[in-house]
Order: C-alpha cells, then structure tokens, then sequence
C-alpha cells in the first residue's frame, strides 16, 4: 500500500478515548426536549415588560390593580371538592376534573373596576409551558378574551372578586401552578410561585364532553368512587372471593400515580388522552422492560419481599414505589389488576377488576393450546408445554375510541400483567370489549391477545413414535368459561361473560370465530369424531388438609360393550395450570356395559398432597384414556381449589366517626405441623392504615388473637379485612363490615 | 394495643434479606420458558428405544439401516443455492428460501429399500423443539406420512438416496438443525449433531405462497438482492445523494441478524411472521429501551464513536454489535433506515430506503407544526418549539397483511429511528402505505404516526402579549412534499409522492383528510385569509465557503400601494430543522406600488456562517413580515444545503474478477484554515472490505492521495465509495463505478 500525498500524510488513528461515552443529549434533534414530567416546574417570570426600560429603568407597575391574596376554596366543606366529587381525596390541594366548572377568590389591594382593570387567571403545567400546547394556558374573565378554558365572573363584592372557570374537555390531567396576571399598559404583573395554589385536574366521567364520560351513576359511584372491591379467583364451578382496599383517595396515592406516568417519561401534552394514559400504565404498572411498580413472581419463594397473596390493598405498594423509586415485590394477576385499578380510579378513569375462568396464555399468536398425549393416550408432562391458567385478572376501564370506527368505545381491556404478547412488550390493551366479542381484532391494542385468551381451543394430541402428532380430540368450550367482576353498588357477582362473547354453539359464535381467522388467528381445524363413551369429574369442596374420594364417572353411551384404558392423574398445580407434583396416578382398566355408566373410584388421602401444595393450593385431576374397541381418546380435567382455615376479624365498638373501636383478629393452625414465618395483615379504607404483625411460629393445633385499637375518620359502611401468609399456607383471608355513624 | 395469643406470640420482624433479590424465574408461571434464542439448540438423542430394556439390555440397532454421510449440496455452483437465490452469502452453510424445494443426499450403509426401510429428515430449531409449534419438523420420503413440510425421493443409485424437502410457506426463518432419523422397530437411531448439517431457512419473494411474495422480478432484484444503494437527502429542490453499501451478504452479517431477533428475546414461534419479525426489529435497531444496534446522535460531538455521516456501508456497524454485543456508536435516520434495510434484506423481506421531504415530527399526534411570531410578526426563536426535518428517511417493506382487512398489504412502512411516537415506545410500523394514503389511520402500527410525517400543516401564529395566540397563517402544502426512493435496477430517483397522498388540492386529498381527523387526527381548523402581498425566496446552489447575496422579492397582488415591515433571518440549522445560531438578521420596511414586486437583496458573506456551520452545513432562510396597511402577516421559509467539496476516486486494473486493481482517493482542503482530526472510508460491495484512514492534519490548501490496492471477487458492476469526515466538514462523498468481468 503507497501514499504519495503532496502534504497532507495519515497518521495512526487515535485511541478511542477510554471511560463510558458521555450520555447522549438532544441537541440538534429537537429544538427543546418534550416535557415529559409533571413533577418540573417552570418560572414564570413575576414582572414581563412589553416596553424598553426608560432613563430611570422600568416604571413600577405597583400603582396598578394589586393582588393580595388567592383563595382556591378547595376546602372538602366548600362547593369545589363536593361538586366536583373529590372530597374523599386526602390532600392539601384542590383538586377538581375537567369540563366542570370551578371557583377561585381573588382578593385585590382594591375594588375591581371591570372597564380598566385587566387580569388573568394562568394555569401551567410542566417545565415547558406553550399555549399552542395546552401547557400554558390564560383564562379571562370577558367574554370576549374566551380561550379553550372559559372564565366568568360569578360574583364581586368590593375588592373580592370570585371567578369561575371551566378547564376544556380534553385537557391535560396531572398537577397545575395557577398564577393571577394583571395586565397594564407597560407589562405584566403576576403573583410570585406559591405551591398553596397548585391544583390538580382529573378526568370527569360526569361530564358528556370528557372522553371517559359514563352515563350511569351507580356504575361512576362503583368504578370511580369505591374504594373496597371484592376480586374473584378460585375455579368458575367453585369460586373464591379476595377483598382489596384499592385506597384511591388516601393520602399521597395521587402523587404516586403521576409519578408512575413521570417515570415512564409519558410528554405531557399526551396526558388528557385516557387512551394514551391507560396504554403507558399497562406497561409501567409491571417492571419488566421500564423499572415499572410491581415485580412478577410466581415462584413460591418471596424471601426478598411481599408474598402476592398476603397483600390487603394497593396503599402500600403504591407508596412504596413513589418514596423508593424501586419496583416492588411480589405481584401476580390479580396484583398487578388491583393496583392498576387503584392507578386508573385515582385519575378519574372509571375501571374494574375483571376474571376470566380458564385463562389461555397464548405465546405464539394461535388459538389453540396443546395437550400432548402418548399413543396410548396417555398425558406426556414432559412435552405439554401450553398451560391454561385458572382464572386471570386483568381490567376494563371505560372511554370513548376515537381513534377507532364507531361502535367501538365503552368498556376497554388494559392488562398489566406480564405476558408474552406477540408484540414483545409487557403490555396489553386497551382493546375494546366490544371489538373481542365480534372478532374485529384488527384494531388496536392487543384485541388478538385478549380474544385468544377466552376463545382459545383445547387441543389433545396423540404422538405417535415417529414425533408427529395428529389432534385427537378439541375441546372448543373449556378456555374462557365464565368471566366475572364486582357488581356496582353491591357485594354480589356479576357474569359479564356475554359482554366478551356470543352464546357458545350460536351462530353468532360461529361468525365472529371466522371473522378473527379472517384476521389471522390460528385455529384447530380438524374436529375428531366424539367418542361414545364419556369420562366425567365430579365438582369437590374440600379443605386443606382433608381425605376425600374422587369418583370418575364414565359413562358408556353405544349399544356395545366398551373397555376403557384410562389414566387418572393427579397433581398440584400454580393457579396459572403449571403442574407441579403429581401425587396421585391410577390406570384401571374399564369394562362398561353398553347404556350404562361405572364409576371408578380413587382415593386421595391429604399426607400425599398436603407436604407438595404450592400457593392457592390447587390440584388438578385428569383423566385420559383410550377406548380398546374403536380406538378413540376421552378426556376430562378438573382444578379443585382446596378450602383454607379462615381468619376471624371481629370488630367491635360505637361505630362512630373519631371514636376508638377495636378489631379482633383470630386464627387458630387446623393442622398437625407447624406454621413458620407467618404474616397477618389488616387494613379498613377510611378507618386503619394498613398494618400487619409478624409470628415466627405457630404450633400444631395452636391460636392466636390480635387486638388492634383503631379510629374511623368517616362515616358509611366499611370494611376490615386481613390475610395470614406463609409459605406453608397461603391466602387465608378474613373480613368484617363496619357502618360508621357521623 | 394488647395481644392475648394462646400459644402463638407475634415477634419482630426479621430483618429483610440484605443484597440484591435473586433474578425472578419463570417457575409456576409457564411449563417452560418460551425458546427465544435461535442461537441455543436442544440436543435429540442418537437412540430413541419403544421398548424397554431387556436381560441383555437394549438390542442393538445398528443391525439395520445406518446412515453414512449426508451431502447438504450446499456449494454455489450446486442446485440448492442457485435455485433460491443465495449464491451470493458467504457463508459455510446451506442457505435456501420457504415455500421451495431443495435437494439432499443421503449416503446409507446398503442399497435402500423402500419397502421395509423407514427413515425421516428431522429440522430442529431453538431450545424446546415441539411438533405443535413447529420447532420440530420430521420429513418423510413416502407419499402416506406427509408432515407440513413435503418430502420426496427425487433419485436412488445403490446405497445414495436424494431427497427433496418443501419447507412450509409459513415456516419460522432462521438457523436449523437438521438430523437422518432411521425408524426401526425396537426403536429410533438418528446422525449424530453435526455443525456442517446446519442450515437457514430465509423468506421467499420468490414463492406465492409466501407472505412477502413480491411479483415482479425487477423490483425483487433490487429490493433483495441489491447490496449497492443510494439514499437521498438535501433539500427537496435540490436533492442529493449518499451511497450506501448495504452488505447483506457479506460474512457474517446473517448471524448478525439472528442475533438481533436472539437479542430481543423474540420467541422463536414468532420468527415466521415477517409483520412480527420487521415489528421487533424496528425496536430493535435503536438502542434505546432495549440496548439495540445504534446509539442516535444529532449533537455534532462524535467523539466517542463513528460519525453518522462517516459510515460508507452496514457491515463494520452489524459486525461490531454482534461480536461487542453493545450499541454502535452514532447514527442519525438514514443510518438507522440503511443498516435495518441490510436486516430486511439480508432476510429475504423485500425493502428499500425512502426519504421524506420536510418530514414534520410529530410529538404530541396532532397535526401541526406551530411556529410562534411576535405581534409584529418576528419568529420567536425561544417559544417555537416544533420543528420539521429538512428530510427523514425510513424503510418500506413489502408483504401481505392478513391482521388488517383486505387491501393493506404491499409496502409498509418501518422506521427505526427512535422518534417521540405517541406510543411511548421507540419503534414505527408496520404500517401500511395504503392505509395512510387513504387515511386509515386506525390500523396498526403507528398508521397516525407517519400519516403525520407526510400530511402536517405549518401553522403560524401570532402571541399577544397576554400570552394566548391566534393562527395568523396555515401553510398546508410545504410538509412532506417529495416522498424518494432508488428506481429498481437503476440509479436514478423514483418520486413515489403520489403512494402516500393524493395531488394537493384535489377532492381525494379532502378526503382523506376527513377520514383521518374521524381516527382522532387534530387539523388546525382556522383557515386566516391569504395576505395580498406575496414573499418569496429563490432557489440557491452555493458551495461551502462562498459569498452568496439572497434575493427576497416582494409581490403586491394588490391595486394598492402596500408597505411591509419584514423580517429576514438567515440560521444554520441541524437537517433535524433545529436552529443553532442566527449569522443574518435584516428588518427591511419595504413599500411596493401595487400590481407590481419589489425584490430586497441581503449579501451573505462566508466568514459569516463559515465558523457556525454543524453537520451538513445546512442554511435555514425565514422571512416574516407585517402589512402595515392590512396587519396581514406574510412567511417564506428556504433551506440552502451548501455544496461540499469532492472526494475524487479512481480505479484502475483489468476489471477481472481476482485480479488485483488500484483505487486512488484524492481530496484537496479548498479553504483557507486547517481541517484536523479527518477519517477517510472506502468500500466497495464484492471488491474491497471497509478501510478507513486518520488524517490528523488536512493544511488550508493542501492536497492528499490515498491508493488502495484490492481483489474483485466477482463478476458485475460495482461501486468503490468513499467518504471524508471531520468535525469542520462533514459527509463529502466520492465513488467510482467498477465493471467486473468473469
């Protein structure tokens, strides 16, 4: 290789400078950074000259119109928070909600003279406020000077002049400055930052115009106002009940739910899209991918935190997670669904917590889960690798879709919980509920997702020596077989299984399953013949700890005789279908004579279970097996929730607001062994903060009682309730209701 | 608070667990963990037994057929690679494409005999391979037992069989394994696991049955199979163009790809699916959330890394990320769109590199780009905060979309680089070409977001003093004004303006406009009259350093005389259209007669800019101004990408292939100071590998030459590129085309 250069000549290239590359600024690609958190605050200048100074500098703008003082009114007794539904909210600010009028006082060093004085109220959010933006934003008292917020005088009485405004429609929600501006010939004279009279504006499910308006004030007063929920687990033919305190209105929550939008460095100007909003929390509300509030663990060992089952409510995991800037540990569904309700109700987003029964987790964007059995029919662990969960938990919260066609708003599925979406982040919705049922999965965010969770196909296999496989049997109906949540003003449950799907066999049905294959959702299509001998489970309540009989029924319905090779299997499972020991396995052999129907009985004593139980303590039977005489697969499954022992709370005292009461709790260890590490928790919204003890043993056989002396704050109805966890036993819960008199 | 336990006694709570919690794992979530890395393999037993071991232990199965050797036939000059268009990767593996068949041979022990001798071909990918995913795939030679992917016998001679396998149109891309399986009764024997029977299944333009079937050869040609491209910036009047080695067949560079997918933990199951695959990557090649390929960078400090402008190909930038497994060091959007145009193709998804013409960049979806004036009608600098890039370039690529309804597929749009989308998440696309022309936005992905880039309007407003502002002028027509890409098999432009909107003006247009404001699109809806004087700046070609004079002309439609108090105001700017310094200010009151123009000249002098210039010494021209007679306001905005001086290139030498030949660089500092610190590249796709040569010292006036010396490995027309760099003079370019004979 030559060179002749005439004078310039190369040189080694020089070392690459050592140490970490500096971090990556914004200069030269955007003009100024999008304000990306409500948590900055700009200045806002006290004096802003529209002339050049004189000899003598400025003129003191002092002998114009002066302010003296500012009353937000945001008193709870005052009309803004009753109005405007935000009394219970634990804050020193006032808080109010969009396309809703609202007052503030402004006081003045004299009368106001409307034909010369000029003023306007100022509201900036964020550290780079723009009117063209909606970060800035001037509302005037005249007609005339009207800006996207309207303003009018209500009332003025000397030099105290009381102003209303109305925050547009679709403004931004998160935490305001208001500044008072006085305009005068030469300038602008504006009161100095005074953090008394920041403000909060939320979202307004009252109001026609906002986007998450809902017409219905027993479902606004259940999905936006309650702060108690029940949320269901357990097994749709035998269902088990949570209580959670979501805590929406306690004190620091608010701040805690903008924080979560700030860490997810969400711009500002998106945030009076609830669209937008709910997106970025469905991914914030878990850690992975963006250091998110919650951490998944389905392990069994919480060691390094809080096991998902012994929480009471969202109070503490949401302060946690503001103060350490930390995810917290542990959550599983229902976790991650109660705390993004907690998120979603804070902001004035009307939400619940919903359940799906025989939850399909689908990872590779099909419509059928897979069950592998052997040639002889028998259930291969080792390669079904699919699981359908139990229940599931996610939420629906409820906005208009106008980036969708009509007929698409109302409820919408946001799903917090980390799954392996097809899109590769841990996020899911919000999809329209109405989009699911009538298989429009085309549209955004994630409908495909969610409509192969409660649509999925079952799928039997039999694999021959080879490794191929051919679908013996399709269970069409067993994913999504109930979904459940809270009815509004109320304890009791409410099937909302019809708002996600048609009757199953309708035509209906039939139609929106070929509409979202039309969208790209894979399904069985072969449909093996139904054998004539069916194999049945009964439904078990049983406890922990207890002997029982499974008896499995099969029922022969050909005019032959029919020998049945069968596998009944048994073992304990996580709530998400994940097998974890097998401790029971049979193989008779069935005669049955043609019409008639055998019962096949196993029994199933609580030593071979009891030590292997993990979690909820679920087991789950299976039965497979294969005819001798026409060669064809049967099948049954069932998950049996075993019953816990109960806690019992008992409160007792006046049930008076600010007079001390007590809460009795009480639990007594039914089995033999001991209980090691247990933690009890016990909170009440409204009247006890969340508390909880730790007992390092509890004996065989022995019990305890915990007093603990509280003070309710506000009147209603209530409830305490507590759980007791270890990891010998898992969510045993307790609860008692307290009406509270004024 | 008092506690009466009967034998249980709370106690305090231990202390948490010190040091960090232990990586959360995926027990009791899901039976296995979801295969997400291509690179990690499983290993298949070499015996497989039915039965169970005997007295004397297992029988031997060596007594039947037993495979010698296997021939993948994977040499260029063979069948297979011909046949599927991969001659061209240098690679030690077979390559071949879904949806085609490609031949085996497979040498045995004995004769074979298709009566009593079972075997089948087994491809094996990931960590979990399973039937039901297709993970695992057997093959077999006979007509009864056809698997999704078909095999056949195309020849026996004696003891050498020659097999044909069909992979199937939908099959997961990306790095098999592949076994001989002998099926015998007593059990399976298989070939050992061996390296050299590693195999890519890559997409198929080529196949209709494929997803990214693309039926026209020419486009084929240049959208997979060309490695030299030309990618386009400048200005939209005055265009120019960058030359770009794509690479995508050079060594390493498909491993390089696979672990991009590795590196996102995209589950193997989704690798089928090219909306899924381009979703992933558009992520993937930023490196923001998620540690991706390239570091973005438009600060003009570069000195912990590559200059954007500086890179001649993708090859050293995908080479270095998968040997450091860290991000690349800098891109700005054309670097981003050409190294994931090499990913496309390098894949078998047909793409190509497009550039959009003041390309607006929308932060907070909307659609508007707001420019703030003063009440005299002067741009402030400090309020205005949008910004519309000169140009932006991103990838189409090209495939059927079952997921949306009929009609959207072809060409969709893609974009890596990491811009402020409205969804949080630094990643664009899929999305549809058609349904952004005809504004249906609703659709994934990101749909809204481009339909912004190409269709925003300009809006001018003038801010009182009070702070709010009104619209004083909407400029409809000057974003996205020119939409090119490379003509296929050519190296001239194609405009292909008219596949994202309709002509300005025409009804469509209105249209579509409508269509997406329904979808949530927010338009500035005041329409101010048209001022009756006219501004208008002129087209400018000016190389770096000149002295240049810029005429303004006035044009008074009006049959009065008109007085206009103007501003003028010259900036060089990022080609992000983010200003940095102001180096012409000029605030003519100019009086026009009616009915005719008046021009206004401001001589721009070189000493003025020269010092100030960033990156590609783009000029950026305001003129705004205030009719005195009518308070109308009047704007015209230019932007003057100066010329830079030439790299020369020369080659010389036979032009036959492995015949040595010369390329001369030469390059001349045409200015008076010194530029230091200067990287020079070469490269030419087929000929020479990246060089790249420092000069710490390029004198005012002096001269350098560089000759390389270099080895075309093949036959055909080709590029030597070269380019210069330093941070006073960025992007000068030089190439020579190259015509190799055999």
């Amino acid at each position: 290789m030559s060179d002749e250069a005439t004078t310039a000549t190369p040189s080694p290239a020089p070392p690459a400078p050592t140490g970490p590359p500096p971090k990556v600024t914004n200069r030269g690609r955007s003009a100024a950074p999008a304000a990306s958190a409500n948590s900055e605050t700009s200045d806002i200048p006290e004096y802003e000259y529209f002339i050049q100074p004189g000899p003598r500098g400025y003129p003191p703008l002092t002998e114009y119109l002066d302010i003296w003082d500012v009353d937000m009114m945001k008193r709870p007794d005052e009309s803004n928070k009753i109005a405007h539904h935000t009394v219970l909210y634990h804050s020193d600010y006032l808080i109010v909600r969009r396309a809703q009028e609202f007052q503030v006082k402004i006081i003045f060093n004299r009368a106001y003279k409307p034909a010369e004085d000029k003023f306007a109220l100022e509201f900036v959010i964020g550290s780079s406020p723009q009117f063209s933006k909606g970060t800035y934003v001037p509302v005037f008292p005249t007609r005339e000077r009207q800006t996207t917020w309207e303003g009018r005088i209500t009332n003025t009485s000397d030099n105290v002049v009381t102003m209303a405004i109305t925050p547009a429609a679709n403004c931004i929600v998160g935490k305001y400055q208001m500044y008072v501006a006085v305009v005068t010939p030469y300038g602008i004279r504006r009161t100095r930052k005074e953090s008394s009279r920041d403000m909060y504006i939320l979202f307004n499910p009252w109001a026609a115009e906002d986007a998450v308006f809902l017409d219905d004030e027993t479902e606004r007063q259940e999905c936006v106002m309650t702060e108690m929920g029940i949320i269901y687990h357990g097994a749709y033919d035998d269902i088990a009940e949570r209580d959670w305190n979501y805590g929406q209105f306690n004190y620091g929550i608010l701040d805690a739910c903008l924080y979560i939008m700030d860490r997810a460095e969400m711009p500002i100007t998106n945030r009076g899209d609830p669209i937008k909003v709910v997106r970025v929390a469905s991914a914030m509300l878990n850690s992975r991918d963006d250091e998110g509030v919650l951490v998944g663990n389905w392990s069994g060992d919480y060691t390094y935190g809080v096991a998902p089952t012994s929480w009471t409510g969202s109070t503490d995991i949401l302060l946690t997670y503001n103060s350490s800037k930390m995810p917290v540990c542990y959550a599983q569904c229902w976790v991650y669904a109660a705390v993004f309700n907690t998120f979603l109700r804070c902001l004035g987003i009307p939400s619940r917590v919903v359940t799906n029964y025989y939850s399909a987790h689908d990872n590779d964007g099909n419509l059928k889960t897979d069950i592998i059995l052997d040639e002889n029919g028998r259930i291969d662990r080792n390669r079904t690798r699919d699981s359908i969960w139990n229940y599931h938990c996610w939420n629906e919260c409820y906005m208009s879709r106008p980036d969708l066609p009509p007929g698409f708003g109302g409820w919408q599925v946001v799903d917090a919980t980390p799954q392996e979406t097809s899109d590769g982040m841990y996020r899911c919705g919000p999809a329209s509920v109405q989009a699911i049922k009538h298989g429009q999965i085309c549209f955004p965010f994630d409908a495909a997702f969610v409509f192969a969770e409660i649509n999925s196909d079952v799928v039997f296999h039999s694999r021959r020596k080879d490794g191929t496989m051919e679908p013996v049997r399709v269970n069409r109906t067993h994913v999504g077989r109930l979904v459940l949540t809270k009815s509004p003003g109320d304890v009791t449950r409410r099937d909302i299984t019809d708002q996600y799907k048609f009757a199953e066999g309708s035509t209906e049905e039939r139609t929106v399953l070929e509409k979202a294959e039309e969208y790209g959702c894979k399904r069985e299509k072969s449909s093996p013949p139904a054998a004539d001998v069916d194999v049945v489970l009964p439904n078990l309540e049983i406890s922990v700890g207890d002997n029982f009989e499974l008896n499995v029924e099969f029922i022969n319905k050909s005019d032959e005789r029919r020998t049945v090779d069968a596998y009944i299997s048994g073992s304990v499972v996580y709530y998400t279908g994940v097998a974890s020991t097998e401790f029971l396995f049979l193989t008779p052999r069935v005669a049955i004579d043609p019409k008639t129907n055998k019962k096949e009985v196993a029994s199933v004593e609580s030593k071979n279970y009891m030590k292997r139980l993990v979690e909820q303590a679920n087991l789950h039977f299976i039965v497979t097996g294969k005819i001798r005489e026409t060669g064809q697969i049967i099948t049954a499954m069932k998950v049996v929730t075993l019953r816990n022992p109960k806690l019992i709370v008992e409160v007792s005292g006046k049930g008076k607001v600010s007079e001390e009461m007590i809460a009795n709790v009480e639990f007594t260890n039914p089995f033999s062994f001991n209980l090691e590490n247990v933690y009890i928790r016990m909170e009440g919204p409204g009247m006890m903060e969340p508390k909880s003890r730790y007992y390092r043993l509890i004996t065989g056989g022995s019990s305890l009682t915990w007093t603990e002396y509280f003070t309710p704050q506000r009147a209603g109805t209530s409830r305490v309730i507590a759980t007791l966890d270890c990891p010998a036993l898992r969510q045993v819960h307790g609860q008692a209701s307290v009406t509270i008199s004024p």
